[in-house]
């Protein structure tokens, strides 16, 4: 069975630049292309040439794409010249790109308020900047700004502009739901009436945004209705709540039905493999936190937390997963936590390299710490190192590398001799290593001169000396560190989560409770220099 | 013209408690439950009685709830004794609320394997547990699980086991894609489906998962089908990609046709305008960074980014607003520096009580000193009490009532004289007042003989002697407090925001910034002082 060809028109690069926060720089775009196309999107909109210097400098460097159709946007000429003379539109044709789109207005009411000219005007605008790009031998795209509002309020004349486009030869006339508002049933039915008045399905586009949560539905309903280009972004960048997601929508156009069996894109199933990779490529190149619970490729799309589901995941994993993960180059998780019952606690210690037997009565005694230690303020389903140590501990599995004896940390506040306030911390932690006793004191300077606080200098003095043991921590390095005040049962407790990373690239997570946040911190950094000495094969 | 009932049945202290990361504790659940209470959610499902100390505890203690059906979650009784004996079903039905939810399952392959009896078995177990909560005097709903799977594999079978709960007596039926995976049009395939067997739209409910980022259309097209009652949660918190997102869901129905005139909700039109503040309260008490792009009410929805966007709102903000951002008590944004900034900026001062006149070049500075900050890792958005002190002090009325000279605090963890590890804060805090310089010192344990750490010894030295302003804060009382982890431009910073509150019941909160976390409550500490001495009405 031949399936319909469906493209994917990806303006991460232009629309995604209006997110709230987003800035990107000539060389991000370059990355970010490279991405797009390495996954397998059939266009790359690259921004406006000429509106701004990161988008003129980016285009006229070329960006390494080898597969998908790089894109210039622009709009369509204005009142009052001809195609050929208008600069703007000059501007965005010298970027020299195989595709442009020009977005244009076919809401009456924008067009007299906003343009100020006639609505004839305004159609002859789109009608002859289309004609313009076509005779430079471009594929030319017109974006329909406004266009369900736009056919809500006129229908024809909506029509009228759409058609002006068509007639001129733009490959493909989107429909836009600019502000976002048209729920997902209104784009299907508008979608229809358009392919009904003659606009052939096959040239047809629709771009969403996600105002009311719905840019995907809305995107996928205009496929149902008969529309053969999705505009969207990664990761649904944009202006206000973002345009639709293309991270979103692919899997379930290449996974589900009545898409799969239906249509192929530019992204194939071996390009979903790097959804994943491509998502969270994107945050890291934005310095963003990567969502937790983004469809199919967020770190907790495949997470199961729920006891009585994390059992028949292990049973079976299509029991409480729509798509496996694998396909998406997603993972599945089964956090620890008091939730979770004995069979999944076993793969868990299993993975840690600690075999337990089945029915073990260490396993139910395991779970029952955890109960009460998370009744205690404790949450293990991030600090799973954490769990891994509470586990081994109830195992006799837990050698005592070496005792603290005590600690001492001041943080002090106070003018300096150029009469500047000024504050430091000093730290001095006493261990026993060996029945021998080690005095280890820090301060919490950085290699600039800046107090960095208690913690830091908790963090360096305990570090500083641990003996025999000193060359397995030497590489460890606090990379991230949470705190929450909780419910530890009768009081207030302070949870501190700690992630650590070392020299090999490993990351782990640690927990402390206590009243005092110092305390939380101190027993979070214990945890996790005892898990490194364990895994490293310290002896104790 | 009549509009018909729609029921809003929130789960967010079940469902949603089951996001990677959350943990409520007993209070969090009853500020949730209050939360849901007044914005006007029609049912309020509180959890599993019996599943876990916190939950027990929290149905124990029966929340504040006015309005909303209080509701009791649980699962249907196991094969081979009656509903009477099931000590699980007991445990839900002792939590002796109004109304019970038991989840049940209706997937012919879920119940030979996980359940491990045979098909009838199950149906009965379903029909004897409804039945047993009806001739309790209790409003029974059946959750019926994997229901759009189950149907597709077994549409008897799935059909058989919602009419067994459906004839039993329970008010309500509930299809449950709890994998996720099911599109929208399906799942509207399938509800009529469930309707053209005989039972009744009015008593049939709707419950979606995210994982492929349509759970709100989905919930959307269920009541299209003819459902009656949505299921979700608040912020969209659930499992994997979370729930459907009422928060989301709510301003379409109300807002957004064919809904708005066809339907009516617990929700008003008045309740909808504290939507966005539930939201954000939710994310407060979670310690969760708001989602800036979330619909409707996040910080994003309504900026507008695009110069030409900027521009056109100005004129006519329905041009690029889908809605007005007021209805759901939401903000527009427009870049800092134009005029609706400081428009805004003076209707905030105003509510603090501070007129400041049209065009005084004074608010061009305070929003750009509070730019500066914010790229410094402050946040004002919660932290409003500081967001006045900023302002007053560049408008020449932040009245200097005491300087702090010096502080010091030491944390120490040693053994007691019983050889049991014991920690200890203590905290000297010097102060000149009106040209007398006052020594304080306080330590960190409270009436129990606890220790309550660094910061409560700060903040108890510092509050101990103000001299002429001691009468003022004697009432001053810390109930919050929360750390985060941020970028403070160059480097990692610790925001800090204390909520204080006094015996008239005010409360308000303050933020400190310092790579150093005690440096930082400090600031946050002095802030909230400061604020309450100009509020009380000291002179300096």
């Amino acid at each position: 069975m031949t399936r319909e060809r469906l493209y994917l028109f990806d303006t991460t690069l232009r629309d995604g630049q209006q997110t709230q926060g987003v800035q990107f720089s000539t060389e991000d775009k370059h990355r970010i292309a490279e991405l797009l196309d390495g996954l397998g999107v059939d266009y790359i909109e690259g921004g406006w040439p000429g509106a701004n210097p990161t988008d003129s400098a980016f285009f006229e460097a070329k960006p390494n794409i080898s597969k998908a159709t790089f894109t210039a946007f622009g709009m369509t000429k204005r009142t009052g010249r001809s195609a050929e003379n208008d600069d703007v539109l000059a501007g965005v044709l010298n970027a020299d790109t195989p595709a442009v789109c020009l977005v244009g207005k076919t809401h009456d009411y924008h067009v007299t308020t906003a343009l100020g000219c006639t609505l004839e005007e305004n159609r002859e605008n789109i009608a002859a900047s289309i004609a313009h790009l076509v005779a430079q031998g471009r594929e030319a795209l017109f974006d329909a700004e406004h266009f369900f509002d736009g056919y809500k309020a006129n229908p024809e004349y909506a029509l009228d502009c759409l058609r002006a486009a068509y007639d001129a030869g733009a490959r493909w006339v989107v429909l836009c739901d600019t502000n976002g508002g048209t729920l997902p049933r209104e784009i299907a039915q508008i979608t229809r009436a358009v392919i009904d008045s003659g606009i052939e399905g096959a040239r047809l586009g629709i771009h969403t945004h996600n105002d009311t949560g719905m840019a995907v539905a809305g995107s996928l309903a205009a496929v149902e209705a008969g529309a053969r280009q999705i505009q969207g972004t990664l990761n649904g960048l944009g202006e206000r709540c973002g345009n639709a997601d293309l991270v979103s929508i692919i899997p379930s156009l290449l996974l589900k039905e009545p898409f799969a069996s239906s249509f192929e894109t530019g992204v194939t199933k071996a390009g979903l493999k790097s959804l994943t990779r491509a998502s969270r490529m994107l945050d890291d190149i934005l310095n963003r936190v990567p969502q937790r619970n983004a469809p199919y490729v967020g770190a907790s799309a495949f997470a199961h937390k729920a006891g009585l589901h994390a059992s028949a995941i292990l049973k079976n994993p299509d029991t409480y997963e729509h798509v496996d993960p694998a396909v998406v180059g997603n993972s599945r998780i089964i956090p620890m936590s008091n939730q979770a019952g004995q069979s999944n606690l076993r793969r868990r210690l299993a993975e840690a390299g600690i075999a337990v037997e089945k029915g073990d009565p260490a396993l139910a005694r395991i779970l029952e710490i955890i109960k009460e230690r998370e009744a205690a303020g404790y949450a293990y389903d991030t600090a799973q190192a954490s769990f891994e140590l509470v586990a081994r501990g109830e195992l006799g599995l837990l050698p005592q590398f070496f005792e603290v004896k005590r600690y001492k940390v001041t943080v002090e506040r106070r003018k300096n001799k150029y009469n500047k306030m000024i504050s430091l911390s000093e730290a001095v932690v006493v261990v026993k290593v060996r029945g021998e006793k080690m005095l280890s004191v820090s301060e919490s300077l950085d290699e600039t001169g800046s107090d960095r606080g208690p913690v830091n200098a908790l963090s360096k003095a305990l570090s500083k000396d641990l003996g025999p043991y000193q060359a397995y921590i030497d590489d460890l390095r606090l990379v991230d560190f949470k705190v929450r005040i909780t419910d530890g049962g009768t009081e207030a407790v302070t949870r501190v989560v700690i992630d650590s990373e070392d020299a090999q690239g490993r990351r782990w997570s640690t927990v402390g409770v206590s009243p005092n946040i110092v305390d939380a911190s101190f027993e979070a950094l214990l945890d996790a220099i005892q898990w490194k000495l364990i895994r490293d094969g310290a002896q104790a």
